[in-house]
This record gives C-alpha cells, sequence and structure tokens, in this order.
C-alpha cells in the first residue's frame, strides 16, 4: 500500500509543481489574508517558538510566521516548488530561521518539537487530495502538547440548490438549438454535465435552505480513521418552492488556540453514524456555529461570503425535482476516500423527496 | 503508422464523445452564424445537390444543409457522438435526407460522388487537431469536378505582440507578493506560463504591426504532403515604441465558390520555402485580401473581430524585447505535424531584433 501511494503521490506533487497552483492560491486573497491574519492574530503565541508548515508551497505561510517571530519554521513541501520555496527564504534572508525541507512530512525528520502547526490542506469539499491526514500525521508525530494548529477546525457544510439557469444552459439548450429541435443530445448532456462533482460558484440566492453539517473536525483530536469514511443523514425543509436541482457543498475552516477549545471538546460523539448521533450532532453543530465568538477568524468558503478558488461544489442531478415550501427533502451522503486512489473521494448520495428515492454515486478525481 | 493513427485517433474522437466541447462550438454564434450565413449564400449550389459534412459532430451543419435543399448529406463523424446526431435527423424528419455515418471519413463507402464538402476542421493555429487532411482525402475520393468546398480557403497569419498587462500579471506579479520578494520564481513562472503556446484573447491594442501571411490554404487544390511542414520567413517593422513579448496567430476562412477562384490560382507557389518566394507571397496574398469582394463571407478569428472558441494563440517570450518605432522583427516560423502524434503540432520559432537572435521550440499537444 506504501508504494501505491508513492505512485498516486508522484502525480499528486508533480501538480503542484507548475506555478499556475500557486499563483492562483496567493492570488485568493480571501484565503492568503485570513491565513495572515490568524498568523497575527496568534502571534503572542508563535514569537519566539518553533512552526511546522505541512506543505509549503512557495514558502508565504512560513515567511508570515518568521514575520510573526517565530524563532524557527520547518517549511516542508513534498513537490518541486521546495527549490524555490528555498530560494526565496533565502533572497529574502530568512535561512536562519525558515529550513525548507524538500519531501513528504511522513518521511522528513527534524531535532526538535514544535510549538505550531500551520497548513493550508483544504481541498475541494473539504476533504479532497486527503491531505489532512499529512497534518494529522505531523500533529502526533511533532507537536509539542498544548501546541496550536492553524486551522484548528474545520466544518463541511450541504444544503439542497436550486439553479435554474445553469440547467437552462446546458441542459435546455438542446431543446432548441438554431431551431433545430436537439433533444436527442439531453441524456447524453445531463450524464457528462452532472456524473462528476462540478466546481462552481453559485450564490446565497441558489440555496434553499439553511445548510446541513456533515462533518465537524476538530484538528487537535481527529484521527485518520475517522477520515476514511464519513457518512451523514440529512434532513431539510424546503423554505420555498422551486425546482431542486442538486447539493451544493462547501466547508469553513476556523483559527482557534488550544486553550480556548480543550481538545477533546467536540471529538467524540462525530465518529458514530446512527441517525440520531448524527442529527444531534447537526443540531449541536448548530449551537457551536451561534457560539462562535465575533473575533474567531474564519475563512469561509460559503456561497453568502466572498469567492474564493474553491467556489462551491455542486452534486447535480440528472432531473430537478419540483418541491413546495416545506417539502422534506432526505436521505444520507457518504464521504469515503477511493481505493483506486485516496487522493479521489468516493461520494455516494442518497435523497427522497416527495415520495421518490434516489442513488447518486460519483467520483472527484 | 496506420495502427499508430488509430491508436491516437481513438484518443482524439474520444474528447469529442463529451457533450460540453460541441455545446462551447455551437454557442459560438460567430462561427454557427457564419456557417449557415455560408450555406444559405450557396443554396443555389447546394439545392437538390448531394453534400458530405466530414467531422459532423451533433449534426448541425447537416441540418443546416438539409434546411437549403441538399437532396442528400453524407453526414460523417468517428466519435461516438455520431449516435446522438443520428437521432437528432431522426428527431427532425430528415433520416430520408441526412445519413449519418459513423467512422472516419477515410474508412467510409458511400455510392455516389458529393457535389459539396462541407467541413468545420480548423483548430488552434488553424492547423492543430491535422483534420484538414480528412477533407483533402474527402476532397480527392468524392468531390465531383466543380464540386463546392465550404470553407474554401483559409489564411494562417502571425503579428508580434505586447501584452504587458498579461506579463505584469504571472511574471512580474512575483516580484512582490503581500511585500515579499518571490522573484526567485520568476524562472518557473516565465517556463510554465511560455513554454507551451498559450490559447488567449488579445485585442487589437496588443498587436505591433499589420499581420504576415505564414500560409494561405486553397482547400480546392491543397495537398496532404504541403501541410506536413510549413515554413515561412517573416519581417515587420514595429509601428511602435513597445515591449514585444511574443507572436500571436490567428486564422481566418473565407466561403467562395470554385467558380470565382479556379481551383490553380493560388496552388502552386505557396509550397516553395526560399524566403524570395515567401516574402512575394506574403505581399501578393496581401494584395489578395484587399481584393477580396466585400460579399466574401469570412469566418475570422483576428484580434480586431469579435471574439470567438479559437481565441487567438499565443508564443510567448521568455523575457520581452524592448523595439523602437520601425525596429524590424525578423526571422522565421516552421509548424510541422508532430512525429510523437500528428495531432500534434511542432512549432519552431527563429526570431532576432535589435541584434539579439533566439529560438524557441514549442509543442501544441
Amino acid at each position: 500500500a506504501e508504494s501505491q501511494w508513492g505512485e498516486y503521490d508522484r502525480a499528486y506533487f508533480q501538480s503542484y509543481s507548475h506555478v499556475a497552483i500557486h499563483e492562483e492560491m496567493i492570488k485568493d486573497h480571501v484565503r492568503t489574508d485570513t491565513y495572515r491574519a490568524a498568523i497575527m492574530r496568534h502571534q503572542n503565541f508563535i514569537a519566539g517558538k518553533v512552526v511546522m508548515d505541512v506543505g509549503c508551497g512557495t514558502g508565504i505561510l512560513s515567511i508570515f510566521c518568521a514575520q510573526a517571530g517565530a524563532r524557527r519554521v520547518y517549511a516542508i513541501e513534498a513537490s518541486e516548488i521546495a527549490v524555490q520555496a528555498n530560494e526565496v527564504v533565502k533572497e529574502n534572508g530568512l535561512s536562519d530561521r525558515v529550513i525548507v525541507l524538500h519531501g513528504r512530512v511522513e518521511d522528513v525528520e527534524i531535532e526538535e518539537k514544535v510549538d505550531v502547526i500551520i497548513s493550508e490542506w483544504m481541498g475541494y469539499m473539504l476533504l479532497y487530495e486527503s491531505m489532512l491526514g499529512s497534518v494529522i500525521f505531523a500533529r502526533d508525530k511533532w507537536l509539542k502538547p498544548g501546541g496550536l494548529i492553524l486551522p484548528s477546525h474545520a466544518t463541511l457544510y450541504m444544503a439542497p440548490i436550486t439553479n435554474t439557469e445553469r440547467y437552462q444552459d446546458s441542459i435546455d439548450f438542446w431543446r432548441d438549438v438554431y431551431g433545430i429541435n436537439m433533444s436527442a443530445l439531453l441524456p447524453l448532456a445531463k450524464q457528462c454535465s452532472f456524473e462528476e462533482p462540478m466546481i462552481e460558484t453559485v450564490s446565497g440566492e441558489n440555496v434553499l435552505t439553511w445548510p446541513f453539517v456533515i462533518k465537524y473536525v476538530d484538528c487537535y483530536t481527529v484521527t485518520a480513521r475517522e477520515l476514511e469514511s464519513v457518512t451523514a443523514r440529512y434532513r431539510f425543509a424546503s423554505m420555498m418552492r422551486a425546482p431542486l436541482h442538486g447539493f451544493g457543498f462547501w466547508f469553513d475552516v476556523e483559527f482557534n488556540g488550544p486553550v480556548l477549545y480543550p481538545s477533546n471538546h467536540h471529538s467524540s460523539s462525530l465518529s458514530g453514524t446512527s441517525s440520531s448521533d448524527l442529527y444531534s450532532h447537526g443540531a449541536s453543530t448548530q449551537r457551536k456555529r451561534q457560539s462562535r465568538s465575533s473575533d474567531t477568524i474564519v475563512l469561509s468558503t460559503a456561497p453568502e461570503d466572498p469567492p474564493t478558488h474553491w467556489q462551491q461544489t455542486i452534486l447535480y442531478f440528472y432531473d430537478p425535482i419540483e418541491v413546495k415550501q416545506d417539502q422534506i427533502i432526505e436521505g444520507s451522503i457518504t464521504l469515503s476516500q477511493s481505493k483506486e486512489n485516496p487522493r479521489f473521494l468516493n461520494i455516494h448520495l442518497e435523497y427522497s423527496s416527495g415520495g421518490r428515492s434516489f442513488v447518486k454515486e460519483s467520483v472527484m478525481r
């Protein structure tokens, strides 16, 4: 299995050796500004301390940490961009404090434990790329007790989506093409457009209900085992009459210290998959969200917030479902690491409404 | 070699079985409207005649021809989209006149010669995809003497390009990232951004001189041999002082009948590659362009014309060259089918200006 991971990882890390992906991430100012603000907010904790940056890319977060006064930053990067990260560090006169290590965090050896782990590990639908596993590995092996993890908490949401414009544009389009009835293309259009999860931007107006929390991750306590497969049962009541086109998924992450959120606060109740557990989880997380302190730093990729390069992930149905106000939409969702490639995400979605039930299987590659 | 082509073709035709590529082409209204206008313009020639549509895709051009009164249309398509094309034809009650043949034009057998060949074969930089070869094959095997080919003529242009905004956005960007000097990424950024031809939209303001004609193709007479490798020597005098960032490439196609342009009008002088031949060719084509009748139907992908899905193709230099007004930029360009995969295009560019010379090799995959 290790050697197979190695093979997938070559392709995965290869994709991060191209400069465009780093340009896109850095230019996502919601992302970069929020990370910088979070580092500066925790400056008292970081100053004079040892930091590990898991997957440092071009090294920008490591340098922010150095600017915040870190005594030493281990900037770990498995892709070839580590070469450039090292040069950036040198050119900025930080070689004595920022140590770029070219390798997987699972393989590197350093001579001390760290006070802080920082990482920008979030993929589409939060879990795509499975990079959180490397952060967990780093935490268990290298983080001192009471150390800080940034971000500290992550929440994956889902909500029913209506998007008539999108549907008309790519599906109904074929009903009349220059006056020609091309409806024969409808099945193929639905298959091609909606087989895989779509990464696209929707707005708050496309969302039919309050979102449901699929998974709340406490980075201080989450285990790799817990992430192999995540199942949640959901139940929505549509807030309006509308065609239901699919489900939208997005996440946010919070940057809290270890003191504010004791490490066993949110951990154990989430691994169960019985419906009662998960409903109560949904409710308790709702309370948690409300109790989020107004000065908690949050990086949000929600439709109602400024867009990011993550956009939202949409699972479209082949055919929309007309729902009335208060109509119940319920079912379950399972996200699991693909056995084909652990970086891929298998999505098993069951949904029913108005007496009809459906199952949709998809893979995010 | 045949079997190797077969292998590449599977991947090539596979790419046309996805519906999105057809949606994009049809929604390129410059493209679709111009083809429809050209068909209607030649309605007198098409009505009651036999048409062959080489690479019919969803069948839209074949149906336009049926609407123009074609007695029979052979709609030939090697990709799986042929299945849908056939259904579209049926649903529109045209099965007696439009015959969809699922296969490569090189392989299909029909029982009669055709009066008209129509095809939308143009790739990026005109020649990418090498689909014109299939049109030539169809012409030589199936077109009656005096038959009509739409489009009838194609011209590939190049011109020096200035694009400071683009350069600043992806290259100079790294000089100051959130106050950090990330110039260490400049070489990689140049390599990643500019190694391969870029498909992007530039405007007339980005073009430093009148364009040069690399290749003028008369579809009535062009040979496959002639397209294996196209070389031209160019010489520009910059019309302004500006940083020269690279060369832009675009094309247009004309829809002329075989009578207006006798089949040997533009054929022989283009296959030579000596510089005198090509300079005179450039000049004669300039005259030809000026003499284009105002009612010639032209599908243009030039920067000064409305954008199409082909956009323009830009070959950027790693470093811009500061040119003065009237400064000479000269060199040669060779476009050749890749030996790796005949659908790919090898681009060999030599350029010199202000006493410095450069060579740039790239591949359009």
